[in-house]
């Protein structure tokens, strides 16, 4: 059986890799208890990975995008080829084999996050966005996207708080908002893929909110049964 | 008055790379002697690039493409979109600046060697490769293309006898068949953008050619006059 791809989406700031850190043992665990009680063979393995950086050449990728000393500015569009670069190779390399193998993949971005920076933020052209998109995908889309959203504000004060500060997160403030604007923008244009989680307060209890979700999601996907029983 | 881009192309050993070394002083002095008749104050630059490679991203690029030590096996698709990063890169910091100050670009390479390799050899969609080609370019087409014709076994040839092989140099036989004839096929579809040049046999019989057709465009574009005077 195939297996799925969930994708953790949001500003800077938003929780997503805390979260796919609390969800992926809680997601194997779930998986294995559903599993056990069923008595089949084959373990469904929980896979976390991330855009960009998810490949040996994404990882390259990532320190040019986001840590590269280079002098010249890098320009949006080549910005937006080398996410896509990323991501074609990531599909290629890492998630479809996975997708094959019945893996649950949980992912830190995809798609929609280059429609809000690159599209919303630095307003290149979005149907130029979907084009690409669809070539660096070959037609992959997620079986679910969580968008963790909190305010502009709050998340931009957590990365603070970090060490060290990428390239995006340095953007000017305005740049933050038209994006988290874009994300809000494309939960409301794909209610049927995108599911908004309110990411701004306690950690766990945002977590409850991603597990119920999930709950509901291995259920319709026939993963787990109702009563925990096997499927 | 704005600059031009001349493009060479062709396969691999096709004699591109020594040809624009012969070029540029001659290009350089021809525009110079008939400037120097005219009085004028303007000094038109001649300057070389080459894709992949012709920015600081764009050398990085030209490493992880040509040289890269990364063990798993780069997905067309990626390679395709790593093509584009430089070339917007490119397009963007070099070219266009360039063009604006009248500068003329003598270019090793650009959006045909994407449809012969990435399109003809590789397989993927010409189509899509003409999406991407527009969407990195930003519309900048070459002022004109010289298609430095060889056939492929002289070409693998010269560049046998050279140290480093590259990786797309190291492709196998067929792979750079494709591409010859890619390259063939798009010299016959845009007689008007691309002049084929016989690149066999002595350097400076081709360089010879190839500074004809300049000559004759020199004058097409305004920028000589028949007789070597100021235009």
């Amino acid at each position: 059986m195939a297996g799925k791809l969930i994708v953790f989406e949001g500003i800077e700031g938003c929780g997503k890799t805390t979260q796919i850190q609390q969800i992926q043992p809680w997601l194997a665990d779930r998986l294995s208890l559903n599993h056990s009680s069923g008595g089949k063979l084959h373990q469904r393995g929980v896979q976390v990975t991330r855009e960009p950086g998810g490949t040996q050449l994404g990882q390259h990728l990532r320190d040019l995008l986001l840590h590269h000393d280079i002098r010249e500015p890098l320009s949006d569009r080549s910005e937006l080829l080398l996410y896509a670069a990323d991501r074609a190779q990531h599909i290629e390399t890492l998630i479809k084999p996975l997708l094959d193998q019945g893996t649950i993949i949980l992912c830190d971005r995809f798609t929609d996050s280059t429609l809000a920076y690159q599209g919303y933020g630095r307003g290149l052209d979005l149907q130029q966005i979907h084009q690409i998109n669809q070539i660096a995908t070959g037609g992959v889309v997620p079986d679910l996207t969580l968008w963790l959203n909190v305010p502009v504000e709050a998340g931009l004060t957590r990365i603070k708080a970090r060490k060290k500060v990428d390239r995006i997160e340095q953007a000017d403030l305005e740049f933050h908002y038209r994006v988290a604007e874009g994300f809000a923008t494309l939960a409301k244009m794909y209610p049927q893929r995108i599911v908004p989680i309110d990411g701004n307060g306690d950690r766990d209890r945002v977590t409850q909110q991603i597990q119920n979700i999930l709950n509901q999601k291995l259920l319709e996907w026939g993963l787990i049964s109702n009563n925990y029983g096997c499927v």
